[in-house]
């Protein structure tokens, strides 16, 4: 029995098969790499000593999925897989909606067809949009989305409950991280954004290691205590053990579970910065420019139904998030490519 | 320049092709016919006089699309195809959001290849979920569908507005319908659904004509005038009627252009029984049951917004509705079977 892990060469999706491994699952991966690189689970290898079942394919290619699920026995899917640059989502949303959500109907059409019916998917707070009150809890109204990759999260999650709706025999997770930064301790994955990072913590440490000459933060004028945005930034290690602890309890849910992955801890733009630098000794130049559109002011996660339900909570605070982060950047300055 | 119309051998498509070539405008359809007879086609064929351009394919076909627009100069499109019963959807969602949202990516994607960038698309009041108050704007929330054919109906919105700010070039129309009823007066194309109708006109004149026993009325305890269900019934005439305005229009929008087509008026369920026996002369045997989940009390339209933008507006009544579905009924019991 094994679980698939789709987009596992990403950023998550590598971190969690670590934690995977470490919790005694056998799993196997699948990704097209349109995003990611397959150096990532080679060193993921590395640490845990143990050659990884990798398929190369889409979501979207049904003949390809098929043959994973024939190929081997699959009990459970962890379905990463997905495009997630809020910017170019605006910019190409058909690409957008075809990846994810025709890749996801593709996915459960097959996982339906091997009779594989339980799925832990990776949604995002994005679905909360602008949030009325903080700390976020999950029964928050979800929907006002300002964006097509956050309006595909939502609308996946929504498919997802139809499709409990329809066959009360699926075991359905819906997983909204919050702000996930930080990296292995080994220093040897982190996040490789493409081109310009859409994130904040990538940012800071391309600007520590001398690959960009300044960080821009949008907005200085917020509601908050320093006027930059507030939200909750999770070590990715934490994140990918509420993975593993989704998976250890999925058989004992009769409903969607639909649980936030946070700290509860919101920390502003210039918080982040200025932990970066005590971190890493190094300066990180900054401007405070005009807001971006479709960002809010503060986001950040009332964790207690993580624990209730999944028994989880995360451990990493902001030291070890900036010193794990400056630990793979700073070995690894161009990322995989290095 | 052609129109393409997508799922034209369908209920609206069939009669909305009549009033395409009644306005002058040329046409190609393209249907799978998984829930309609290609006869509709021959039937309009032979009311207005001309043959129709039919391509038989799928709108999740890349290929065939591709042809399609390759083959005819398409300068716009208007898009019924989709699946479309409520209680089908609950079971078969994925079916649902595979024919109705990816078809509909793969049609956008089509058109962006071709640089065809009208729509006109086929939404629902649906959308609207359970409205606050009647009668219904179109500035009304939107988004608290209560089936995966709404949802699909939602969903395509929401997309179609992440393509115009994509792409300012786009000309988008969604027509919300209300309650589609009657049929063309020649009596030879109407709605003809498979199996037990879903909605309350076919099922009424399915018992008038002898083909069921009796109606079920699903709740007496509305708060309405009568305790039934209170609905915006539209003569399908009048219907497509909207779709030609909204073509004529389309080279002048400079938004998504959102649109309710209803009357404004609002008749219950035993009102429509009580204007079809009085037109028919036949009497429909009814029995009132337990409320259907999803069910709302009230839905009408406020019809003012299509006057002002497509200078369009209902022209007939509930009489005629109920006279027109009985001609095309009583001339066709088994629909086109017959």
């Amino acid at each position: 029995m094994k679980v698939l892990v789709t987009g596992a060469a990403g950023y998550i999706g590598s971190h969690t098969c670590i934690s995977l491994h470490e919790a005694g699952f056998d799993f196997v991966v699948f990704d097209n790499l349109c995003n990611s690189s397959q150096e990532s689970l080679s060193r993921v290898e590395k640490i845990i000593g143990k050659k990884i079942e990798f398929v190369k394919g889409d979501i979207r290619d049904k003949k390809a999925l098929d043959e994973v699920f024939s190929k081997y026995e699959i009990d459970s899917v962890i379905h990463f897989a997905g495009l997630k640059a809020v910017g170019e989502s605006v910019t190409n949303p058909l690409e957008y909606y075809d990846n994810n959500i025709n890749g996801t109907l593709v996915l459960l059409e097959v996982m339906k067809k091997h009779n594989c019916k339980k799925i832990v998917f990776s949604s995002s707070a994005t679905v909360y949009g602008d949030p009325h009150t903080t700390p976020i809890k999950e029964n928050f109204p979800v929907g006002a989305t300002t964006n097509p990759y956050g309006r595909t999260k939502y609308f996946i999650e929504e498919i997802l409950r139809d499709v409990y709706i329809s066959d009360n025999d699926f075991k359905i997770v819906l997983l909204r991280y919050f702000n996930p930064v930080g990296a292995h301790e080994s220093g040897t994955i982190g996040e490789d954004p493409n081109g310009i990072p859409n994130n904040l913590m990538p940012f800071i440490a391309q600007t520590a290691v001398g690959k960009r000459e300044f960080l821009s933060v949008f907005g200085g004028d917020y509601e908050t205590h320093d006027g930059t945005g507030v939200r909750d930034y999770i070590h990715v290690v934490d994140l990918a053990a509420g993975h593993v602890k989704a998976l250890e309890k999925i058989n004992s849910i009769n409903e969607v579970l639909t649980v936030n992955l946070g700290t509860g801890n919101g920390y502003s733009v210039l918080d982040m910065i200025k932990a970066f630098e005590n971190t890493s000794g190094k300066k990180v130049a900054y401007k405070i420019v005009d807001r971006r559109a479709g960002d809010i002011a503060k986001c950040f996660a009332d964790p207690s139904y993580a624990k209730e339900t999944l028994d989880w909570e995360a451990t990493k605070g902001i030291e070890q998030m900036c010193s794990d982060t400056w630990n793979w950047q700073s070995n690894n300055p161009n990322g995989y490519k290095s």
